[in-house]
């Protein structure tokens, strides 16, 4: 075993993921110097599966890539029980150095620190393609191929963003045999568990001062619209009590729907994010309004609940102005629990290093979903900072994802050590 | 004088007038038939000042345009004065019947009251041009070019939204000397009062059942945005207690707006009629916001307190959620009192007539409010359906505007009659 403190460790390990991110973030791997971008099948997509593919080589994995592109390295022979671990490694257009990437980093970490110290712990990395829809327009696309989440009339429709090409084509033209899909779930049999490393894409660590979460749940949500018909009139001419003002009754939509989902507690979220006015004129009271409702947990009861309670709200608040509103749901999703056993193991690991963690939910969507269908699964979440994703300004401290290399490595020693 | 009884002369009226706005609604008086569309220059509105041209003459009047297009009639020699009575015969591009020619319309018919009833009062008429601003994006430019309201660099800079060539232009090709405009305050020299009538555009007479309103003051108001600097976050990543989101605030704002009107009283209003939301995405908490702010009222001090106080509050609103917010205006316009003697007798002829009406403000804006710089004036409104105008759907019954030919009519004779 490493004789090496383990101080001494942790900064080796955060050197190697510093050195892994900024070399990913080079010209090679980028189709725009303006932002990382990268997604499958493009030579930026190709470059980085190479460098994983050496880097795991050189510790002695198989790698291989499935039918549509998933790079697979394990250190065992097909068959034998495996520990999974990854994350993806395309980014969306305008994408930043860690959202993805960093998790295939980390299991890379992971590999390494169990090969230095002699642990040999059996182990599977997956790097999953498309979770960011940049080529395809279809968010978690590889995981849904590997879950079988998808239906071949669905794939075969799935076209290019930059050339309307389908997305069999693509694959085909990449070296790959894509009309074999359905084989994808293999990548996930061999697993006894599964462990992500992903970036919050929140702000709650950094605001909390934690250097990492354990993610027991990802949240399901809720999202539609309300439809509000109310009376355009002329704002100079109609006195305040004459009106039926469709942007009041949107005021108070927001505001309850604030106050329910803070209500609702177990972290269940509710926001607005997009509102329209029509006529949308400065003199004209809002005849008819249009707000988005995004409301999330892990709580199902409490979210569904949540939106319930703002359809209804909308329907009462808008007959008590003598206008119409209705709910109209454009998509759910039930919540993700994570494996007790993973989780309990990852917090025993990260409460045996005494840095400041918490447990949490994951409000965003991850590939750990499409993995849990199948599989035993957690993930866990380091810092980034102000919560910003999605964006070049990405960024977040080496050293914490260290911090989680050395906790997974502990729980999965746990989990599938001798 | 008329033997006829008052309810005979009332429908005479109404046809009469009923007959002018549906002839003025063919085909030579617009240039769509999807709407009523005429603005200054175009065919239509030249056949439109030759209908009233004609129907004027016939009465014995003298009628002339000045240098710019405005209509003229008098009865009595320049020098001598008159009461004046009029509207504009404009329409915006997706217009109805009734917005404006309607008034032009009833000052003929008083008019032809005046004359049938052997009264002879001092009379001129008036149709201003281009009130609407359908043919140079200048609302009122009519009214503003008599009452000197523009300058001549405005006046240069104006250009034509068909074809993008200056108003001057358009003007010389019509046949108008318009470099003379500065003579065209000569049109209001000889009034000794001005009374206009015009639909409501709101709907307070319809739902008060009132068949007329006089006017006793036309509202100025205060015209801005909000603008909200909060923070956008993942709407799943990001707890409730963890938001700086500007939605809320803008939901905020526009509750208290309509509080503070509403308490304002004397008729103020407040309106927020256009919101949008940044970065606009259902999965984003919204980290900006702008709104628009129309307060308005009769009482300057009422209007402008209430456009004080959502400044303040949208200030500290956003500062309790630790955000900034801070308001910027537009265009402020003060409030236009009516002459309380011309009210008064046109209150007093309207309770002669014991029809039900109101006195009321206005808060749309009129060519009346460019007449008030230099003489005593005042308005009539009759209700129109629904409070709906610029849009074919208008509508007006024509037997309440006989009933305010006839009101005025009994008002111009107290104040200008032997």
């Amino acid at each position: 075993m490493s004789t090496q403190s383990p101080a001494m460790d942790a900064a080796r390990s955060a050197d190697r993921i510093e050195s892994d991110i900024e070399a990913l973030s080079g010209p090679k791997y980028t189709t725009t110097d303006e932002a990382i971008r990268r997604y499958a099948y493009t030579q930026a997509y190709r470059n980085t599966l190479d460098y994983f593919t050496r880097a795991l080589e050189e510790l002695g994995f198989e790698v291989y890539e499935d039918a549509v592109g998933t790079l697979v390295a394990r250190n065992r022979p097909r068959g034998e029980p495996v520990f999974g671990l990854g994350s993806h490694c395309d980014s969306n257009r305008n994408g930043g150095k860690y959202d993805g990437t960093l998790g295939v980093v980390c299991a890379l970490e992971v590999c390494r620190l169990s090969a230095e110290l002699g642990l040999d712990l059996p182990l599977q990395v997956i790097a999953f393609l498309e979770e960011e829809g940049s080529g395809f327009g279809q968010m978690l696309l590889g995981s849904r191929i590997i879950a079988q989440r998808v239906t071949q009339e669905e794939l075969e429709s799935f076209t290019a963003i930059d050339d309307g090409r389908p997305f069999f084509e693509h694959a085909r033209d990449a070296g790959y045999e894509p009309e074999r899909w359905t084989e994808s779930l293999e990548v996930l049999q061999d697993l006894i568990g599964w462990i992500e490393l992903h970036i919050e894409q929140g702000r709650v660590l950094q605001d909390t001062q934690k250097r990492l979460g354990v993610v027991n749940a990802i949240a399901g949500y809720v999202h539609g619209d309300v439809w509000i018909d109310g009376r355009a009139d002329h704002a100079g001419a109609t006195p305040m009590g004459f009106r039926v003002d469709a942007g009041a009754i949107a005021a108070e939509i927001i505001l309850e729907l604030e106050q329910l989902a803070t209500r609702a507690g177990n972290g269940t979220v509710g926001t607005v994010g997009e509102i329209e006015f029509s006529p949308s004129l400065i003199n004209v009271v809002p005849g008819g309004a249009r707000l988005s409702v995004d409301v999330r947990g892990v709580d199902e009861d409490a979210y569904r609940g949540v939106a319930r309670d703002i359809a209804a709200f909308a329907e009462e608040s808008a007959a008590r102005r003598g206008a119409k509103a209705r709910f109209v749901q454009r998509q759910v999703m039930p919540p993700t629990p994570m494996d007790d056993r993973i989780v309990a193991a990852l917090t025993r690991a990260a409460e045996a290093t005494s840095e400041p963690f918490i447990t949490m939910p994951s409000g965003a969507a991850h590939d750990t979903m499409c993995v849990a269908d199948h599989k035993s699964t957690a993930m866990v979440f380091v810092p980034c900072k102000d919560g910003i994703s999605h964006s070049p300004a990405e960024d977040s401290d080496t050293r914490d994802a260290a911090l989680a290399a050395a906790v997974i490595l502990g729980a999965v020693r746990e989990l599938a050590g001798s």
